[in-house]
């Protein structure tokens, strides 16, 4: 990272008409540190002036395509809360969307449209905030660019509640959700052990391809209350009739069994076992619903207690009223990295970071080619999981138990959180 | 109230002889505050020593027919956070029950052998913290008391999220799940302005009868954002025709549409328009589900845009760590009024307050004649909802303001909110 001596009034002149200016934009579904990791190189130019100017391009790339900015740089300087706001507030402060990049193949022209933006607007650096399909976007954007000798520097900076992109320990928004999660299942648990009577509580948790939010939910076991009693990831074949065993078997020892199951759970076939009524999405994912209810009716057909289904649904990726701390303030700092990754004239990578050390908990900072990590899935690896397929293993809580830690400060209006303004989103 | 003057030795020996007992439950479904009520009672009880004991009876009064007690005084003796960590546990923490009081030709011997226990007890007092069939229980038993002069006091302490007790502004439990529900739809805004699409994204808030929590929906309303759009009540027959005409008309305005809908919204013909598969539970309500699936398809069907439901779930009544302060300060002081209306001898009754202003928003407490509140429904009255009945008015907003303001403060252990243990409700 370049360090920028005093100057006289002349020499910043110059320094401001060599300044070049950052296109920034968020992709994908939301975390609840998307917006962090904004105000991380938001922050982190504040300190280094490494962009003359920051432009957050709305609903991701199709900003540049629309020609929709909006002057970042303008909203720090007018206000000098909105930095720590954006931090805390949800989803996506400059918007998403949904768009898979051509390939150069497909269609040139969409490259050309936006390199001359970049050109117009003066843009030395595009980053994107995203997941794995965004990670994509700059694989693309960065090969196109290398390939046809492009200045613009492109680089990622991860994000996503499901924790399933590799090359990086975890990734940020999903130390919230977990916190979320867990949080959830301990005060489901005390709203469940009131009743002296046999029942079943299925918790229905997000994640298509990878069940480490679903495993979050085992932060929640404490002294008092080991819920949930069962946990079904869809990293193993999930067969009904060993649940309704496990369950019927727990039931034997207790009156409450807590179920946390991923969305994402599938049948020796290969068929997700909740009712995905054929819908895809542009990225021909098929959409979920229903595991939690499908297991309501499934376990109370079968073992004849009171069973309800909770589908734990979008609130799980933004509740920012208790997000993670750690998870925040990492996010945070990626931005800030990428902003450094720039600075020593990177492009096609993303921000990312290791763990040295599992017990004195630490993170290094650093980036890998994007190239390697779009597209690709971080399953639950074999170890995470128990023998039987129904329960994580300690390895996996002392991995998870760091991101929950510490409790965001947020500011509270008229007895609600009080978030950033994203009436420029609202059409 | 007494007031007890310094006293001797040999003077605190005989007072403690003569001192008696109560016996404390709760029941019915769980709320944030109902833990916060029984922590009034146990912090008045140290102000003015009215009881020598309190005896928590386990999961509601089946304690008292199965002999399951929990000695309060001696936790609030041996750990001085006890009340304070009480305040902001969820749900019961001395557990619940269903369970439907008989009446005196019913079963005679059930009055005989709870008062039995009263008597071997020593109890002078007994409270019921719930709400409309707990009031019921209260009712019976006191009237049984009253007829057969017998000296326990019978005080009920009301709670329920759903706001549905009549003579009491408003209910424990009802403000933090209020605030629960605003905040919610505040972030699920947040979630929902991202796309640059057309979608409708419908939430299921509890309430049977009433429409007041799904009413408080509104309170997520700020100057950008004016989500949710469209509020249904069930003191309003629901035709799904005029809902998908009010859907069409706004989606031509903008593009996402958030619908506030109560669990217990009817059609016409005074069917529940979610599919309720004829469950019901030990009242005989009927076990509601689905409102909001049932909507996301007819929705889809007859608009062709994206469409979500989301159902609040019981997180709703159990979220303590977004609890509403006013909400549990009030529901102590309710639990501290019950001490007062025992000490004036009162039985029969139950501790309640009155709204003596809007503006400056402050309350009177008292108690009513329990005979009068149990088995009665207090429905959203007519100039709190708007002539489409699609919405709800200023003067509700008015009356539903001041009950969701100010924060919990709440330890946090290992990243999570730290609850009281409940190992003892655990079977």
């Amino acid at each position: 990272m370049s360090h920028k001596c005093p100057l006289n009034e002349r020499g910043i002149f110059i320094i401001l008409v060599l300044m070049k200016n950052l296109i920034i934009a968020q992709s994908g579904g939301p975390t609840v540190a998307i917006n962090a990791s904004l105000a991380g190189v938001l922050e982190q130019n504040q300190k280094t002036n490494s962009f003359k100017k920051i432009y957050g391009s709305l609903n991701g790339i199709t900003g540049i395509l629309q020609n929709r900015f909006l002057d970042l740089t303008e909203k720090t300087s007018e206000d000098p809360t909105f930095i720590t706001n954006l931090k805390t507030t949800p989803a996506m402060y400059l918007g998403s969307c949904r768009f898979r990049v051509p390939t150069e193949e497909e269609d040139f022209s969409f490259y050309e449209t936006v390199f001359s933006k970049f050109e117009e607007m003066d843009a030395d650096a595009f980053f994107y905030i995203g997941g794995n399909d965004s990670m994509d976007t700059v694989a693309k954007l960065s090969a196109y660019g290398k390939k046809h000798k492009k200045s613009t520097k492109i680089i990622g900076i991860p994000k996503t509640i499901d924790n399933d992109l590799i090359h990086i320990d975890h990734t940020p928004g999903f130390g919230s959700a977990a916190k979320y999660v867990a949080s959830s299942i301990l005060e489901i648990a005390h709203d469940t052990y009131i009743y002296h009577l046999k029942s079943v509580t299925i918790v229905e948790i997000m994640g298509r391809d990878a069940g480490w939010l679903t495993a979050s939910s085992a932060l929640a076991r404490n002294e008092y209350s080991n819920a949930p009693h069962l946990i079904y990831l869809p990293e193993r074949v999930f067969f009904l009739e060993e649940c309704i065993e496990d369950t019927k078997k727990l039931l034997e020892e207790r009156d409450d069994v807590i179920i946390a199951i991923s969305e994402g759970v599938k049948d020796k076939d290969g068929n997700y076992i909740s009712a995905s009524e054929g819908h895809k999405d542009n990225f021909g994912h098929a959409m979920l619903s229903g595991t939690a209810k499908y297991l309501e009716h499934e376990l109370h057909q079968a073992l004849g207690v009171k069973t309800r289904g909770i589908e734990l649904n979008i609130l799980q990726r933004c509740a920012s009223h208790i997000a993670s701390e750690t998870d925040l303030c990492e996010s945070m700092q990626l931005g800030a990295t990428a902003v450094s990754l720039y600075e020593e004239g990177k492009t096609g990578v993303m921000a990312t970071h290791k763990r040295i050390s599992s017990h004195s908990y630490k993170l290094e900072y650093t980036c890998h080619d994007v190239s390697e990590i779009a597209n690709q899935v971080k399953s639950v690896p074999d170890n995470y999981i128990n023998t039987r397929g129904n329960d994580i293993t300690d390895e996996m809580l002392d991995y998870l138990y760091p991101l929950i830690q510490g409790e965001v400060s947020l500011t509270y209006k008229d007895g609600l959180p009080s978030y950033l303004d994203v009436s420029h989103l609202v059409f």
